[in-house]
């Protein structure tokens, strides 16, 4: 199924069907090759539209998580730590994510928060930077950030001696120049929804001499993310979004082969180190994507992440990506014809190109913003309704689309719901 | 049940029983007013001396985690953020450890590893020294440190401009003065057991003007630690030791209300912002503990360890430490009476006032060391016959007694167990 059969049929169904009933979408549905997914997440009659924030539950890792309390902690206890693999469980579970963001092997490890991971990584692009030209002392950071990434360079630029300029995603390459050490740029803008082009602003950072750091959180197990293809340097993502590996599950670094005897991290804590259990005063490094590691991996949450990557096995990239713009064109259209007047303005682009795979709505009024409906009276009437997605301030309904369990269906009733929520706001 | 007490009646116990049999030890456990703990955690027949390393599996944990999976995360999902409980679990379970580490509430927060709590910690103290006294650019680390901690105080170093120096921990008093920012002590030395003097070393520290950061991750839940009574500055401490909150579970950051305030970590992560969904893209701290959050919180793990402290409700500390030292005199006074000739030289002192609650034994065969057992092969032979503790190279065998779970007969088993180990190794 490529992306423009998809589109294709969504239109003209959409066109000759109208906005009466699901026929349309169950048809979709009824041609949706990855509709055999939705089987593997524990879902009900909410239209659960907040993947994007925190994935449903696999259900295949109660079960999982049960046994690994039960026997793996419970009676094997300490043993576990080798014979239950518990040690490798960064690396290995680094490497089940590494296809879906387009790295080979040997080059993303699990663990910590993006928060601390985006730490590591900008503080390592700096020493790295600076390494060969210690007049680079200047960070980039997308103006649009999701909070915490700019929270955490400003303290690594701070920590480095550098300084840090906001910079709009879209002028990254532009902006990159011979102070530059590092561009810091999300893939997918957590409030817009807009999608940036990876390859084209690293190659842009990477001809001003810089290096570049991409956050991955909202586009990892979303659309294809074409990290070695790229070229990129380094890139953090988290798995509770796309990749449903639970309320704050740990959070993966990816840095790129060439670099990782390059990369001098912040935090050298003792599971990096070259020979962990010889217990040396003295720091010696890991090879490999174990050096990004740093205290003792937090099991639980690492192989309940590990098993809901399952759902992954044998799923093409390419599909999820052209149902995700299927579904989002498909709501898109919905929205405009359910909801009255100019209430509601996407944020998300309306080009393929340059959208990831969620929907953003700004409440709005027109010009005299004296119609806008306020937000988050609104998201608590579609979530009274069954409809669950969420906002933020000032004025943003976020609706998430997962392609794994995401419906045609999810997103008519979706639309439908957001038509009634916002007449009676 | 006095410390006193017990040593007493221990002491008489051995002397008129000798070493045949578990009459003794079974006397001891029918007196043992913490005997009944026991039946909260998951064990076999295996006698398990390594709780200082992995701690047990409380018994309420799998279905109070199988819950939160399946309802929590499975059914409310996004809502659980809000209605669960989730984003208050740090501080939640933080105020849970702070009376079995002698803190008033709000001054502990989980999250992250014991590696990345004792980089916020030393950088935050290495702060709040040098904004009181510029000249003050010396981090003193405990020589015989868990190797995590000389790491990132390290690299804490490395990044502020300070330098750091490697001294004994019970010279740390001494040793502290006017250039000294922060000295960073194990409070019980992982390797020999010895327990050093937190009063009189934080009391001297700060009368030399500097900081201290204390890790009690071997002294957390199997002794007091009086961080308030004692003045101590930051506390960094793990939970999956005697704290039993499962393989790699979250560790804490304790920092004194007095410093609060001034606490600039290194971390700045959106939990820590002081109205996180504003989603500004200036950082503002808040107050409390809360300052010590960085990333969004693993809640899996950290819900396995809320109800995993469970067992301490109703415990007296006090009593633990008597306890503690009641088992591992009996465990010392039973080794020597089952191992034969000098193969085995305890590195753990004597002394209650320096005794942590474990026994190291170092594999020794007298000044030629010609008949030094192997201590892999001792603990290999150990393990087969159902004893499990571990081995530190070189040479170090460790036994951990959990007041909680270990019992007198589980000493005396181990003890007969490692006689005939090293007998044959």
């Amino acid at each position: 199924m490529s992306e423009a059969e998809v589109s294709g049929a969504e239109l003209s169904g959409v066109e000759v069907l109208g906005a009466e009933g699901y026929g349309p979408a169950a048809e979709l549905d009824a041609r949706d090759e990855l509709a055999a997914h939705r089987k593997d997440f524990v879902l009900d009659d909410t239209v659960y539209l907040d993947g994007n924030s925190l994935g449903a539950l696999p259900c295949a890792v109660p079960a999982r998580l049960a046994e690994v309390v039960a026997r793996e902690w419970g009676e094997m206890r300490i043993r576990s730590w080798s014979e239950s693999g518990w040690w490798q469980a960064p690396e290995r579970i680094g490497d089940r994510i590494a296809p879906l963001v387009g790295a080979a092997e040997g080059q993303v490890v699990v663990g910590d928060s993006t928060s601390v991971n985006v730490f590591k990584a900008v503080v390592g692009a700096i020493r790295i930077a600076q390494a060969d030209d210690p007049a680079r002392c200047e960070v980039l950071v997308d103006a649009a950030t999701f909070p915490t990434d700019g929270y955490l360079a400003s303290s690594a630029a701070r920590l480095t001696g550098a300084t840090v300029r906001a910079v709009r995603a879209a002028e990254m390459g532009d902006a990159a120049g011979p102070a530059t050490a590092v561009a810091l740029v999300n893939h997918v803008d957590y409030r817009t929804g807009e999608l940036h082009d990876l390859p084209a602003a690293t190659a842009a950072v990477h001809r001003a001499g810089g290096l570049i750091v991409w956050d991955v959180c909202h586009s990892a197990g979303a659309l294809p993310v074409e990290l070695d293809a790229s070229g990129a340097d380094f890139a953090v993502g988290c798995t509770y979004k796309y990749l449903n590996g639970g309320p704050g599950s740990p959070a993966f670094l990816y840095v790129r082969r060439e670099l990782q005897p390059r990369f001098d991290s912040p935090l050298p804590g003792w599971t990096s180190h070259a020979d962990p259990f010889a217990m040396t005063p003295g720091y010696a490094p890991a090879e490999g994507a174990t050096r990004g590691r740093v205290g003792t991996p937090d099991i639980l949450s690492m192989l309940a992440l590990e098993e809901a990557l399952k759902v992954w096995d044998g799923v093409d990239i390419a599909a999820v990506r052209a149902k995700s713009l299927a579904l989002t064109d498909f709501f898109l259209r919905r929205v405009r014809a359910y909801v009255p007047g100019d209430r509601l303005r996407p944020l998300t682009p309306q080009a393929h190109e340059r959208r990831g795979s969620q929907v953003s709505l700004l409440c709005d009024g027109g010009p005299d913003g004296e119609h806008a409906p306020d937000a988050e009276t609104v998201m608590a009437a579609l979530i009274a309704r069954g409809i669950v997605g969420d906002f933020r301030r000032p004025g943003v309904l976020r609706f998430g689309f997962t392609p794994l369990y995401t419906s045609f269906t999810d997103a008519e009733r979706a639309a439908r719901a957001l038509g009634e929520a916002v007449s009676e706001a």
